[in-house]
Parts: structure tokens; C-alpha cells; sequence
């Protein structure tokens, strides 16, 4: 067999064939490892729908490829994909609208540690948010980790993976929703209207939100800041500004 | 010397002597390994001090006294320490007065994880908690993973550990204070008054709060819940119910 859990954690799958299997049957597939310097028809056929698919390439050695073999039989390639799948916003949409409520979704910019990334799944789950959106690079994917600490919510929120956190914000906005990303300067939480259709932005641990992402924010809002140390725990702090938001939802309808 | 710290996390303390004396100069110690069967005057005394210090008693085979020991000179006593400080009660009553605030304690009832521990103490210093009250028992410590995820509020944020939280609610309810605690099936955070001297309750990550801690609480407070799974990451219940007490004592001043 060419495809194994490793970890539990990911899905390795070995070999020209399986890959391209797996990219056309729409598998969520997160990097693949290719032979530096092979070039033949099927490895280029790879490297053309991982990059329609806008998954990670990477070029090793036979070493390294060696390395990564479960099977010890990767032909020259080896792709990693998600244990989980991802869902996609017009789902979530659509979910909002079958219970008649406005969006509430909530987007991470970069959040990297999959115990952050899982608990805010269960506090979206929790707080009546219609999704989770992550963007594909340079974030925690849908891990094991992710899944145990979302504490099962993973199984009843839909996550979605985008390739452009900026360009999917213009388009959700076309559809009626609004921005607020919780940061530093900006306004008090409870003195902002944060009521109707919403996205919520939560940034990276370090970093906070990415400047191209706050500027297409409507809103910043802050935490009230009482102590001696700069910020909360990404997660804390998704938990209490969407909680915010939904006492907000219910006091002012 | 007979004193190392291990992993940064706890201080270990080795040979009767030793261990004596970090229990007379009040050093905070979690957990005392005696060998089986060892009756002499000095042990005698070590014993004696961890009942009355309330410091958990292992009773070990050679062997295992062998293998904790980092000096191999253990004279049958090694001591677990807490690689920080703990504070006391009193210390936070008078900060909170210093700050001319009504008191704002949070009293955990025996989470077990340290990054939630940790998180909860970073909260706590946002928030503008005069201090964290743990459980003697069953419960974290101020260990390095804790000090870590606190983000250095454990610097700021006294953090005290007591015998028995009962009795400790029962004193503080002498000093005016009132508590709540986050549990299911109690009535809407936001519809109850959450001002004055308060402490807030937190409980254990898998059972909640104890019943006898439960029944010392004049409110039930529950976080409305929207989803489909049960109960919020314990951090992040701390950190909604805290901000909850901070928008309150915001907008009622």
C-alpha cells in the first residue's frame, strides 16, 4: 500500500501514481516532497497540480526522500497531506443562512500552534461561529494535536484553508460581512457595534495580525490590557473578543 | 552542594540536612521521598515538618531514592521544590487595596495542565486579578512550562497555593468577598452582577468544580453555549468570565 498514517497526524502517500490519485481526487494534500532533477512526464504532471492546487514543493536529495519513506518504493516522490478534511466558506455561508443567523466567522493569520489552532475551533464551535479560515502557508494545518485539543468540535465546525487571507476578505465583503481584528490601539471591544455579519481576526502569536490583513479590517478592537505583560494567549483572546461578540448578538436583538 | 534545579523546573534538594533546613527557611517544597523504613530522630523531624507544611510524603524502596538522586548522597531524603515563589493571600488582599480596586481573585479548583495554569495566570495580570489561588493537591505547579506560558505574568501576578480551597473561600467570604464559578446550568454570565470583591472559580479540565467548592459559591455563572460539543478549553473559560467581570466593573463605575 502507498498511503499510511504516520503519527495518526498526516497522511503519506508514496509513489507517482498514488500522488496524482490523490490530487485528482481532490485529497487534501499539504506539501510533496519530488527528486531534485527528475523531470519525466509524471513528475512534471505533479508538479503542475500541486501548483493548481497551490501545495508545497519541495526538492530534495534521494536522501532525504529515502528518509522520509515509509514504504521504501516513493519513485521519486512523496506527498503529505491532511488527516482531515477541510471545508469551504461557501459551506459555511450556507450553514449560517439554514439557522437564519448572520455570518460569524472567524479567520487566523498565521496561527502556528496547533493547540491555539485547536482551541479556537472549540471556542468557534462554542460561540456559534459558521467556520474557522486559515491561510495554506506558514500556519498549523489540521493535525491530530489540532484535532484532540479542538475536543471534537473539528468534527461539527468546518475549517477552510485559503491560499489569500487578503483576497478572501474582499470577497467575503462583497457578500455583506464586516472585519474586526482584536489588537493593540485600536477601540475598546465593548464600545464597538459588532453585531451583524461578521469575520473575526485573530493574529499570529508573535507578530498579531499582518498589516495588508488590518488594513482591510472595518474595525480594530481591543482587549482591555489591566497588567504588566503586552498581550493574552491567542487563543484567550479569541475566546473573550468572540465571546463579545456574542453577548453583543444577544442583548441587541 | 546538595541543591540542583532539574530541567529548570523544580529545585531537588538531597540529604537530611539539607532538606531540614529548606523547610525552616521557608523554602517552597512540593514533595518529600524518604526511604522505607528509616526511623531515626533527623528523618523523624523531616516528617514532621512536611505534615506540618502539608508537603506530600513518599515513602520509597533504595532503589528508587537511587535513581531521583542526582548527587548520590541522599542519606535516605530528597525534597521536590517549586522552582518559583508562591505568595500569600494576604499579599493580594493588600495589593488590591494598595490599588484602592475592589478584590479580584481567581481560584483554580485543581487544573492539572500547566499551559493552562500558565495561560490563566497570563489572564490574570491582564485582566487586573489581584492574584491566582491554587490547591495544594492534585493540581500544577509553578513549574518552567507554567512561568513559560504565562508569558512573564508570573512575574507579576502573585500566585498562592493553599491547603484547602473550602476553607479558604470561607475566610475570604469573612473579608467580603463573593464567588462565582463557571459551571453548566447556571444562570447566563451576563445577566448576573458580577461587581464588588469577587473571586472566581475555575475548575478541573475534565470534572469541573467540585461540589463542595461549588456549594461555597453564591453564583453559578454559565458561558452560553452555541455548539454542539460541551465545555470550553478551561483557559479560555477563565479568560471569557474574566473579561465578563472586567466589562462589568467598566461600565458599572
Amino acid at each position: 500500500m502507498e498511503q499510511n498514517i504516520v503519527n495518526s497526524e498526516k497522511i503519506v502517500i508514496e509513489g507517482r501514481n498514488a500522488v496524482l490519485e490523490a490530487f485528482r481526487s481532490g485529497k487534501p494534500i499539504d506539501k510533496v516532497y519530488i527528486l531534485d532533477g527528475c523531470q519525466d512526464g509524471p513528475i512534471r504532471t505533479i508538479v503542475r497540480e500541486a501548483k493548481k492546487h497551490d501545495t508545497i514543493l519541495n526538492f530534495v536529495t534521494k536522501e532525504r526522500l529515502d528518509q522520509l519513506s515509509e514504504t521504501k518504493k516513493h519513485q521519486g516522490v512523496i506527498a503529505h497531506g491532511a488527516a482531515y478534511e477541510y471545508s469551504n466558506i461557501e459551506d459555511m455561508l450556507a450553514l449560517a443562512k439554514e439557522k437564519g443567523e448572520d455570518p460569524f466567522l472567524i479567520l487566523l493569520d498565521n496561527i502556528e500552534d496547533p493547540h491555539n489552532l485547536g482551541a479556537i475551533i472549540r471556542t468557534a464551535n462554542l460561540a456559534g461561529a459558521h467556520g474557522v479560515i486559515i491561510p495554506k502557508r506558514r500556519a498549523a494545518g489540521l493535525t491530530a494535536t489540532v484535532a484532540k485539543t479542538s475536543a471534537g468540535a473539528l468534527n461539527y465546525t468546518p475549517v477552510a484553508k485559503v491560499t489569500n487571507l487578503v483576497k478572501t476578505m474582499e470577497e467575503l465583503k462583497e457578500r455583506g460581512l464586516w472585519f474586526v481584528c482584536a489588537d493593540m490601539g485600536g477601540e475598546t471591544m465593548y464600545d464597538l457595534n459588532l453585531t451583524g455579519p461578521i469575520g473575526m481576526v485573530i493574529g499570529n502569536e508573535g507578530e498579531g495580525v499582518g498589516r495588508l490583513v488590518k488594513e482591510k479590517c472595518d474595525f480594530t478592537a481591543s482587549i482591555p490590557m489591566k497588567g504588566d505583560i503586552d498581550s493574552l494567549n491567542a487563543s484567550v483572546a479569541a475566546g473573550v473578543l468572540a465571546y463579545e461578540i456574542v453577548r453583543q448578538r444577544m442583548v441587541r436583538k
